[in-house]
């Protein structure tokens, strides 16, 4: 991402597997935000209620995640440490949900691959942290 | 985007125009919430307030306009066409200010480049509404 | 709310009604999170998808509404009034929606008064900005 | 807060502690909200921005906590203790920050106190948990 270039401060974190964490967390939330949507025009609705849930949840931590992520000044990577693990936690039990549900529903196939492309990147930056 | 391909039910709007907005919607969110980070480790900081202030409720107001456009279930144009307005016109507000900044600083004229990309997708997506 | 004494710079609006609104957007954002959560938990779900949906928007519109209204920085009455007219039409919308569940459901019935006190407090706030 | 008595499935938390340590979220994400915005308008800018950096943050983790805590349906209890533990540390960077300028500035010194009493809540609910 140009942005992490143009920032005036230090970055304390490697930049290229920034700008990938930042990109996959921000595709996650909004293929489960999506996904949620498209699950609740389902007629089978009343199966997919956990679905839904898991998929609200990751949004929302995705959401959060990046928005951490993107900001450098003061940076604190005990902080950035809690929150991607917190944030690889719920894309993989949401990715775990979604894909039960792939062979049934497109919309779980490809929310599940956002999710574990999502965990695998916070896991990725998290390597680098410890 | 082929989340939206993947939708069980009717969706009242131009797909790819649709897809287009929500990802013009997400870069700009992510945008501005870099930039305003940016601005606050900026030495100018004290004169950045303003842009800070406004790239805070640019990145608030896609987000959630991303996230209702990504809902099609019972979908109500007359609320689409209001969220869709207001969020044109915080994008506007933005890039004049981020404009006014762009010569300083390369973050503000990426950022004033989202915002107006933003603006242009959802007037475009309006136009289709009304 | 004593945060908005503390604030050092000019508050364009009424603190009386914009600490109530901010108060009430945050109450009905939080309602309709649990109001959408309390549907999908229901055995008539399938009949709750539009309620769900109305709910998550509601929760949206209202939480980014608060936030551009916490801010008072370099403040710009077009954005504010842009923002809370979306915000009152979109919490009518939702109370329309509760209201039609509120004999069946306690949940839906709470939330519908919720989103109509938000609602009027969107509108108070309003009728000083024109 | 009434809403929990009306959700029709099983509520895995002690519904008093998990009322109030979501009435703390909001009123944490709230304030931190307000206080970021009050740094903004103070002279002294330039000395205030670690102190809106975590404002921010903790604005960010606190809504999406909120969110989750809201949710019922599907109930995980190490997504809870996760979503908590990164909220509770968030919480306590921000109170710790913040009353470094608590005789200063009367916002960050009531931010402070909200970030503790948020900080308290999540750890009374994690307590319950484990």
């Amino acid at each position: 991402m140009p942005m992490l270039e143009t920032h005036p401060g230090h970055i304390g974190l490697d930049r290229g597997k920034l700008a990938e964490t930042i990109d996959a967390l921000t595709a996650c939330a909004q293929t489960c935000t999506a996904c949620a949507d498209a699950c609740l025009s389902e007629e089978s609705v009343a199966e997919l209620t956990k679905c839904i849930r898991t998929d609200l949840d990751c949004a929302d931590v995705c959401t959060a995640t990046a928005r951490v992520l993107s900001r450098h000044t003061s940076y604190d990577a005990n902080i950035t440490r809690s929150v991607l693990e917190t944030c690889a936690l719920v894309c993989r039990s949401c990715a775990d949900e979604c894909e039960g549900h792939a062979t049934m529903h497109e919309h779980c196939r490809i929310c599940a691959e956002a999710c574990r492309r999502c965990e695998r990147a916070c896991r990725d930056l998290l390597a680098d942290l410890t």
